[in-house]
C-alpha cells in the first residue's frame, strides 16, 4: 500500500450540519446527507468520510444548495478510528453510533 | 494556582445540538444556550466553557427537557484555545468564528 494510499483510505468522522432555506432544496440535501452516513438529529448527519468521499460530497451539496441562503458545515471531530465514546454525549434521548456503517465507494 | 484551578479554568468547545419536540421547550432550550455561546444555525451553538460551566448547562438543560422526547448532543472540538481555524468549514453562507465571546462566570 502506498503513501497515497494509505492517505486516501483514512477517515475522519464529522458533523455535517445544514441550515436550508427552502424545503425542496432541502430534502435533496438531507436524501445527499443519508447516502455518505448517520442520522443524527434534525439537519445533521454524522459522516466517517475519506478525503475522496468528503470532496465528492462537497461537490454534489454545491450542485444543490443556494449559497447565498443555505449553509452546510462541515466539523471535524478527528479520524474515525480509535475517537472513543467520549466526543459525543446527550441529554435526554440517546446517542446511538453506529460503529459500522455503510461506506459510500 | 492550584491543579485543581488549572482544571476549572481550561475550557473545552463544544457544539451543543438540540432535537426538541416542543414549541415552549425550544424557545427555553435557546434563550438558554445563547447565555454559554455563539448561534451557529437553527439549533446549534458552539460554546466554549469550562468543566463548572458545562456542568451547570446540563443541570439546567435537564430541567427544561422531556428526556423521552428531547436530546442535546455536546460535541467536544477539543480545547478551546489552539484548536486552530480547521475544524469547522463551510459551504455556501460563511462560518464565523467569535474569537473573544462573553463568558458565563
Amino acid at each position: 500500500m502506498s503513501a497515497r494510499d494509505i492517505n486516501l483510505s483514512s477517515r475522519v468522522t464529522y458533523l455535517v450540519c445544514y441550515d436550508i432555506a427552502n424545503d425542496k432544496r432541502l430534502k435533496k440535501v438531507f436524501k445527499l446527507c443519508k447516502n455518505y452516513g448517520n442520522h443524527l438529529q434534525y439537519s445533521i448527519f454524522e459522516c466517517d468520510l475519506s478525503p475522496r468521499e468528503r470532496t465528492r460530497m462537497e461537490v454534489e451539496l454545491k450542485s444543490l444548495i443556494k449559497s447565498t441562503e443555505d449553509q452546510v458545515l462541515f466539523v471535524s471531530l478527528g479520524p474515525a478510528e480509535g475517537r472513543g465514546d467520549r466526543v459525543i454525549s446527550a441529554l435526554g434521548k440517546p446517542y446511538t453510533h453506529f460503529d459500522a456503517p455503510c461506506y459510500v465507494v
